[in-house]
């Protein structure tokens, strides 16, 4: 929150530059009591205590980051600051601000930040750059497990705590490289480094009423390009770093990754041709949008509630899908369609033969039934949380599409949906209930469901 | 199809008659030439011959099925004729008729019919009535198993044969009471026959451009409790004929599904009160609705696309649970909904307690661990087909909403969805594309996606 405060300091927002200490002041207390709490705790720390570690922390994060938004009154209501907030962690970038650029650059510096902090992990930034965990590897492990997205976590070094430092190293380098790129269209510095913080994350806070449709298209082609890096899974730039192309290129996920980007690109262009004025502008649109919903980001250079249905709905579905495993996006994640996708092939063959023993690879490896296991179940949770979503959030009475939509952009943390939530539209109109419901989406699509999801079990809370 | 030429020469109606008696013509030499064929065949019968057996007599049945639709003209486009029957024996009830009250009463009694005989499954009928598979038990069950909805088929006693039979004579004995019963409240026969045989098939086609909502009180609430009685698992009635009453009251698929359809209910009414005169219409419509929907029938009393989103909504979460397995309805089933939370279940407890071995219980008994990797299979496909139609459908340019409750409702044999295919809407106005895709979604739907699903993969048609 330091950087807020010096750019309050700067513009003479004193009023928010307070807010921001005070807040400062809470999180060092809170940190405190934890901590000392902590001592006295036991040392047992298995998945159980990591994914409860992981849920837990997400949310008193939440409750602690609302805290500038909520003092310093410009968003007036607590559970509006809260959803804002959560919304950055989570790289979501749904808003209920009606209005952006009013705001302090302070405030907005926060909320933009908040994504690039939450895309690759708070505690795998701490992990990273604290010393704890240097001895403990079972419990950088359990952590590092419980916030990454994807069904499995790929361990690029045998040392979790390298990983997590590697991981961020190239974040950081690819955040750096987006703003250079960004300043060199001619974006201001301030504009450059909150979109590329927007883009690291994945998540979609602009600091504009109209997101990135007011900049150059230069500008646009830029965030499309590092928006689509963002949702490649690091692991593979790590790879690349150590010159293995080869087997870059011929990871199933990425190939997947990149068809499923091409063909929606191809497929909107074909559908809107016509829409636009000319076939380049037609195509940059196409793209911006397909990389702003797959990767989960939520940017917008047009609304593309106007486009046709058949567009919309390609849009649509891959809100779902999502971007790589291992990578800041959000969405059931394409390696998991893709694992969803075999284990129905292999079910279908052993109908056909059903005394023959099936395996199920990736990239020529055996996967381990555990993670098939999990892979079904996270669909089973996926499927049920969104269908109680929906239910709760529809008592506000607004129409199906907004309704279902506006859960879907949220547990996939992607930001906008379609009609009254659509690029043009925010979250300000749902009420109380609905906002908290939405807050609980976000939360449990960026942690994957069962840090948040196990909160809620018996069993989390029982003594072993 | 002979009841329809009867019909056709008592009302006059000579064209639609020679239209029905060249069908049977049809039926008879196509029925010929595949009996000839099948003579010459191996006899080696499995799973995959099941599958493979039942998918493409569907497909045979439905064209023939259409005939009398085309060559009398009353429908006059084949693509039509054949969304239409194979809305009827996959027990859909999705219309593209705009008016239906102008048909032949010979016409309208076939449509209604295919209900009946698709509900309970046309090749168990027939291997209930011939004396095919007498000898060949593997014969017998890989049919049943492959038609019959469900997880898995309960076997009621120990020969197939019996089984298929003692089902029908239960769904006989049921249809022949629901008929009594309407005509107890004033129901001409015809209307009552036609009625009973939509009802018993939870299909849904009526023979009055306003569905049931033209009829007395007492008639619609005899056909919401008809509905809900073909809703339930025939195995419980056999039970109930044993006198076996504690079990089928322990039954944990049943009380699911007497809790979701209570529950579903008590909300609706609760929240469209003001809507109707008095409690009691607003819980017969309420009732008549949700019972319409879960057991996948269609009928409609009240055009429930007027009511507010979170009623909406609890109808469209109802079209995907459907009834029970084992029933004539459709959609996921509320065994394979409680199979999935039990696995969900078991998955969030397996992460915490990862060495302990655990398995999943109906009834008591250990679930199979083939019949739960069936279970995620299932969903899996369910889930794509779902998207893929949804994609297809909306190149038709019609609403969002419109495309995916279209999808939804034929996919899970339902009948009505939302907007312009709502209770007072039909599907005319869909392109050829886009039926041709719904007609597979409904065969799918009815067969429980596998039978029509390898019939495009590679290894059904490959010798073994």
């Amino acid at each position: 929150m330091l950087p807020s405060v010096i750019i309050c300091l700067h513009d003479g927002d004193y009023g928010t530059g307070i807010a921001f200490l005070i807040s400062i002041g809470v999180a060092i207390a809170v940190g405190g009591i934890l901590a000392l709490l902590g001592k006295s705790a036991g040392l047992r720390f298995q998945a159980r205590e990591g994914l409860v570690c992981v849920g837990l922390s997400w949310i008193v994060l939440s409750l602690v980051g609302c805290l500038p938004f909520y003092l310093s009154r410009e968003i007036p209501s607590f559970v509006d600051a809260l959803f804002e907030i959560v919304s950055g962690f989570t790289t979501t970038g749904a808003s209920i601000l009606t209005e952006i650029e009013s705001h302090s650059r302070g405030f907005l510096y926060w909320r933009s930040f908040s994504h690039w902090l939450g895309g690759m992990g708070v505690l795998v930034f701490i992990l990273a750059v604290s010393r704890t965990g240097q001895k403990r590897q079972g419990f950088t492990m359990h952590i590092l497990r419980a916030e990454s997205p994807g069904p499995n976590v790929s361990k690029l070094v045998p040392k979790m705590k390298e990983t997590a430092r590697i991981l961020y190293i190239i974040y950081i380098v690819l955040t750096v490289l987006d703003v250079i790129f960004l300043l060199a269209g001619g974006m201001p510095l301030f504009d450059a480094v909150c979109t590329a913080f927007g883009t690291a994350g994945t998540g979609g806070f602009g600091i504009k009423n109209d997101s990135i449709a007011g900049y150059s298209p230069y500008l646009q082609n830029v965030c499309t390009v590092f928006m689509l890096l963002f949702g490649v899974n690091f692991s593979c730039y790590y790879l690349l770093l150590l010159k293995e192309v080869k087997s870059v290129f011929k990871d199933e996920e990425l190939r997947l990754y990149l068809g499923i980007v091409f063909g929606s690109i191809a497929l909107i262009t074909w559908n809107i041709y016509g829409m636009y004025e000319s076939l380049g502008e037609t195509v940059r649109h196409a793209a911006f949008q397909v990389s702003s919903i797959v990767t989960t980001t939520g940017f917008a250079t047009t609304d593309f509630d106007l486009w046709p249905t058949f567009s919309k709905a390609i849009l649509v579905c891959l809100m779902f899908c999502g971007a790589c495993a291992g990578s800041t996006g959000g969405g059931i994640k394409v390696s998991r369609v893709l694992l969803l996708w075999k284990i129905l092939k292999r079910n279908i063959r052993q109908v056909l033969q059903p005394r023959k023993v099936m395996v199920v690879r990736t990239n020529g490896q055996m996967v381990d039934e555990k993670i098939l296991a999990n892979t079904n179940a996270y669909l089973a949770a996926y499927v049920i949380i969104i269908v109680f979503s929906f239910l709760l959030v529809t008592l506000d009475g607004f129409s199906v599409t907004t309704c279902f939509t506006a859960v879907v952009a949220c547990f996939n943390n992607i930001g906008p949906g379609l009609e009254m939530v659509g690029p043009t539209g925010n979250f300000a109109m749902f009420g109380g209930l609905s906002k908290i419901v939405l807050i609980l989406d976000m939360l449990a699509g960026r942690l994957e469901i069962f840090p948040i999801l196990i909160l809620f079990t018996r069993s989390a809370w029982k003594k072993m």
